[in-house]
């Protein structure tokens, strides 16, 4: 298969490129997106060579921290994963055309409220090439054309991947576009390109979030910042507490679901806290807290206001110790980014109150906050972890990347 | 019944008050949101006269168009009416704490998607004071706290409502804010409150929603514009297709679901137009067209460029003879605000491929634009009109302004 050359440079021609091939996408049945998807899939295991190559200047183009690196890093396993990835996403079931709901008026009206297509989507994202694939995915498999802009770290690898997936037989011409990754003018004029594109969703740091939320006049799902708490209640089962902080706290720190705050009943807290914290210090973490949590755990550095609303993503975590239910609350809901939090407890009325009251995505009773994950709520797949309210909030896949519509059938019905 | 005086004065104390308000209100029963409901309805009964003395002074204190007089008029029957509205709202089942899907995980992990408040609802409108009360209920009912940032010229009679509305029992306090609507810095405070206010529904003018979707932080539902058009197809029933035109163009051209263009099939236009064409003139409708539309009626004056896009919101309506139903579908998915659009025909698979390829909020099959409406459309209520595609697209009112929550109850997992 011969690939083809993305000749369109502008960011402008680029946007209008993809709204001209946005009906044409919606217009694909499922037959012919699935089709579309395991062409993707081979086409990709058929050009591992070309996107090592093209992977290894990236990695050849700068000199990158270890941990960037390795979320850079193409290899054949990954690549492989890559195309398993698609041929889940053809697994899993359309959801457009759906009819959401159905109903006659007494004038004879039928109003029908059918799912359809966003028609534009784009992604900003930052350095993992798997993303161009995951998200390129996701959005034909809903009938969207899409606009990416990746990272710079990433240009040679996206670029590679987006020509090759751009090749595939059936794919309406257009409906793929790589921008530009050399400076912010391309984000930001994606961002502005109200009416062309339908939604913005910024995958990435907390700077690269803020940013897009702060100038986009498109519609953004705003995502994947997590300020993580967990509750540990007075009557909680101590060995569950611990295995539930560790897990959250240090089996991937660097991820958005990874909890980052410890709030401990000040009735259990002497007792506690010098149980959890060695075990969290002999797992490499770094222990900030409140005075009472100094006192207590004198391995513990006193914590600054700054702490309570920061997102470590490495191990450290800070401590408070609450006076009660309530205060845990109310101190998750003034600091929290309204991700995954999670109470400890045997008592089931506090447990209640608190997956009522704690305004997140997620809120857990007696689980690790870690499990916030598309695929961990058995989605088959996740496009982000939404932390806004508006549209759609948590882990988010194929329904949340499409709308509604209104479809009216009459007879000749006017209004009196 | 005493009306409390509102002290707080700047849009920064009132933005907090009501996000302290917004747990309080979140935390109410449906029993007593109801109560609360049924003693605005009494409480604006009851002050009858304080309302129209209040109205009177808006009234007195600006030279306004007949037609804006009309818009701001609070009389008896109006009074009664907006009480009313809220005893409707009353009677409409309550969205929060349902369920929206439940599953159970192979790990164990129970997870239920539940409806939430949004949080803190921010409101921006013009001149109609009944809007004041509509919204109230409907944010109350779903158990938000509402910011309300009128216009200027209904000043005193949007103070004297919220003063009525917030003084009765059983409201957390905080819960309805009014801004100061003698500038547009509280616009611009309101829309930029990212954090405290979780979504912002501008009604008004196409000047109003520009200005907040182009500087807002916070979510926005996009709402109102409205270029709405009618395809009269080449087997049309002219009779239903007069019908049909008359109505969504002059029933009442001033909103957002009027018709304001037609597209007539070139196989047809010569018969059609000069049939229709004098049914309009004789209701008062100035008409436009394309060089087609000018030679077969001439009294039709010649359209530009800009006539296409334009919503008139009066008495005018331009007219494009149209070559093919496809031709039909790319002016519309060109020009169009994406709020409503029909097709008038009686051929079936031209139907069935206008309603899924015209991207608007309601297309139509044989039936006028103007049954875009919450109320029309059965819901009892409406929030407004969306025009955009995430969140809520069309009328929206109670479940759209809620938002959803993912609880899950687990007994000690962690993630391997």
């Amino acid at each position: 298969m011969a690939i083809s050359v993305n000749t369109i440079t502008s960011t402008r021609e680029k946007l209008e490129a993809a709204r001209r091939a946005a009906p044409r996408v919606s217009a694909l049945t499922t037959i012919e997106k699935n089709r579309i998807l395991l062409a993707l899939a081979e086409s990709i295991e058929s050009h591992a060579s070309a996107i090592t190559a093209a992977n290894q200047k990236d990695l050849d183009s700068a000199s990158l921290p270890s941990a960037m690196r390795d979320r850079l890093l193409l290899n054949s396993s990954r690549i492989a994963a890559m195309a398993a990835g698609v041929r889940e996403v053809v697994a899993l079931p359309d959801p457009i055309g759906e009819i959401i709901s159905e109903f006659r008026r007494p004038n004879g009206l039928q109003i029908r409220k059918v799912r359809v297509p966003l028609g534009v989507v784009g992604i900003i994202y930052e350095s993992r090439p798997n993303v161009t694939v995951d998200t390129v995915a996701l959005t034909i498999k809903t009938g969207n054309a899409i606009v990416l802009r990746g990272g710079k770290e990433a240009m040679h690898s996206n670029q590679c991947l987006v020509e090759i997936l751009s090749s595939v037989d059936g794919l309406p011409s257009g409906a793929i576009q790589l921008l530009d990754s050399s400076s912010r003018d391309s984000v930001q004029e994606l961002i502005q390109a109200r009416g062309q594109v339908d939604v913005i969703i910024p995958r990435g740091g907390a700077g690269l979030i803020n940013f897009v939320v702060e100038n986009s006049t498109v519609p953004v799902i705003e995502t994947g910042a997590g300020n993580c708490h967990i509750f540990i209640d007075e009557s909680a089962d101590f060995d569950m507490a611990d295995r539930i902080v560790i897990n959250a706290k240090t089996q991937r720190p660097s991820v958005c679901n990874a909890a980052e705050k410890l709030l401990i009943h000040e009735k259990i807290a002497g007792v506690y806290l010098p149980r959890v914290g060695p075990k969290l210090i002999a797992q490499g973490v770094e222990l900030r807290g409140d005075e009472a949590a100094v006192t207590i755990f004198p391995e513990t550095r006193a914590a600054t206001e700054e702490d309570w609303s920061q997102e470590y993503l490495r191990l450290c975590m800070a401590i408070r110790v609450v006076s009660s239910l309530d205060q845990a609350i109310e101190h998750i809901n003034r600091y929290s980014t309204k991700n995954s939090e999670a109470i400890v407890t045997a008592n089931e009325a506090h447990a209640r109150r608190f997956l009522r009251a704690v305004d997140s995505a997620a809120v857990y009773w007696n689980a690790s906050t870690r499990f916030t994950d598309g695929g961990e709520f058995g989605f088959g797949a996740e496009m982000g972890i939404s932390t806004q309210k508006l549209h759609c909030r948590g882990p988010f896949a194929l329904a949340e990347l499409t709308s509604s519509k209104y479809e009216i059938i009459g007879s000749g019905q006017v209004r009196t």
